[in-house]
């Protein structure tokens, strides 16, 4: 079963100064116990991907480090172990789970509990984008329903993954209030059926979200953009909201409001998918990739606004910083 | 047992621009059904007051509002209820749970619950100090125990409920870290016997709480101080810690760190008794009133820096704020 595997590949580095992206050849990695090398079909550029290059600032790390947490392809070594056995030979989907070894490469090594056999009906682009966004999806709503909230705030909600929280939250009956940045994406999501859309550009914003958020006891915030707006939404929200932050678009910190967190019992915490995992057990985790599978297979297909090569990676990158709620932007080792 | 009852009294008011207090003559209010009327012996200035103050805002609430949330007297009236016609003729320690009838006045209304019987060992002046600080110092370390925090950090430790803190993390085996603002707040506390005191202007502050909160496990940090400390501390504490927010004596809202709160899960949320009384119930209240007794006959004497009669409440509250740590200052009806 063992395919052909060359001794060198191609992969996608940080530069040594700034943030720039740049191809390199380095040897193909070497699967340890539990673990699989998987060859590439293609990898998404996600949101998780820029705050990781971001906070990559050691040097010695920086020169080691191969960007991308997720991607599809097949297994084509393993190292000693049941699954690695189980999943050689097969088409998966599979996230980052060692250190520097990333997605945007020729090859990966992985963790084989990482990765999912993807069935046919699904292509390697469509497996390759399965794991961050539909398992943090999935996740949400597990928070939601653990601790009884009745309705969610989701921010930056014209994202990939704004459109699977929508869809879980009709699944799961439990109301999902949108808030994008400006007009378009508000018209955007209402014609696409979201009942409750709200511009935070929109002057009445913070009076709506009032209204609305006590209206619908509405609880549980999803903070993907920090800055002012954090405590806007904040202010607005229920007696006894927590705020999960999971992302910072703004590239500022998240401002809070200590009357709301003192005497309104209002709460911040924060949502890290590679946390979740490993708190919630193995379990959580294969029942949580099932539900992903049959999401998948019925009813989410993410859109793809462009694909690149490995060694156009900061292209692509800037593609998708350019325009966010385009569609995914692909990177194809070919 | 009803005592004579004037028709007036004195009681300190916000002045309608402003925070400044000055005195008014209003008619002695009537106790409803579950509430006491309260001849105030004695009443302190505690920084939840100050807090108290600066949010009341609305012009109507201004104009009714008498400040003070807690004090020491006679039951001299009572409303329909057995626990009113227990305490009748009783001396008492009191919070206020009025919305506008505080204890900086001769006469105050409060429920019945909000007060208990002082012991003759007791004076009217410890008395009046009895509720706020020892319950909050209780609600604390029950937090601490329920959640299974190893050690605590506190902030503004230099205060008189820093030193009640001080003790019942000796008598909880419950380490305390106690965060000062300079030098000489740090001798003093070190000189009493507190065994871990970091002054926040050392220029080693970030380093050393980072190493001896690693250490001791400290992942309970109670912040009084906000602004930017509260983000120099989120930096420095283990993965995991809980930021609970219970003052903003800097004036400036808490800084947080997304990071922090994204890959290293920690969570901030708040403390303000009433709503902690509240969601415990009756009798978890009365069981901490019980073990404050304890404490308070056998352990705790606040110091007290200076009285004033209530006309001199705006000169009482600025020699306060001159010096918190001085001690108490007491306002006595007389």
């Amino acid at each position: 079963m063992k395919q052909n595997i060359p001794e060198m590949m191609l992969a996608v580095f940080l530069t040594e100064e700034g943030e720039q992206l740049a191809t390199r050849r380095v040897p193909v990695p070497r699967p340890g116990p539990g673990e699989v090398l998987v060859k590439i079909a293609a990898t998404p550029i996600n949101p998780s991907d820029l705050a990781r290059i971001r906070n990559v600032t050691e040097p010695s790390e920086r020169l080691a480090f191969i960007p991308g947490i997720e991607g599809s392809g097949t297994v084509v070594d393993r190292g000693p172990g049941l699954l690695p056995r189980l999943w050689l030979g097969k088409r998966v989907a599979c996230s980052s789970s060692h250190g520097t070894s990333g997605a945007w490469a020729e090859y990966m090594i992985t963790k084989a509990m990482s990765c999912v056999p993807l069935p046919v009906g699904i292509s390697d682009e469509q497996g390759a984008m399965m794991l961050v966004n539909p398992l943090t999806a999935v996740a949400f709503f597990d928070i939601a329903r653990r601790k009884r909230h009745k309705a969610i705030i989701n921010t930056a909600a014209a994202s990939s993954l704004g459109s699977i929280i929508e869809l879980l939250g009709k699944k799961h009956h439990i109301t999902v209030v949108h808030i994008v940045r400006n007009k378009k994406q508000r018209d955007l999501l209402v014609n696409r059926g979201a009942e409750y859309v709200l511009d935070s550009s929109d002057i009445d914003f913070t009076d709506d979200l009032y209204s609305l958020s006590h209206e619908l006891q509405a609880s549980l915030v999803l903070d993907a953009i920090g800055g002012g707006l954090t405590r806007q939404i904040m202010l607005a929200v229920p007696y006894g909201s927590s705020v999960l932050i999971y992302g910072n678009l703004s590239g500022e910190q998240p401002e809070i409001d200590y009357k709301s967190i003192i005497l309104d019992n209002k709460k911040v915490s924060g949502f890290y998918l590679g946390n979740w995992l490993k708190e919630r057990g193995m379990l959580t985790t294969v029942r949580s990739i099932l539900r992903v599978r049959q999401l998948l297979q019925s009813e989410i297909a993410v859109p793809v606004q462009e694909r690149f090569p490995l060694d156009k990676a900061q292209q692509a990158v800037d593609t998708y910083v350019g325009n966010m709620t385009a569609g995914k932007v692909l990177l194809i080792p070919g």
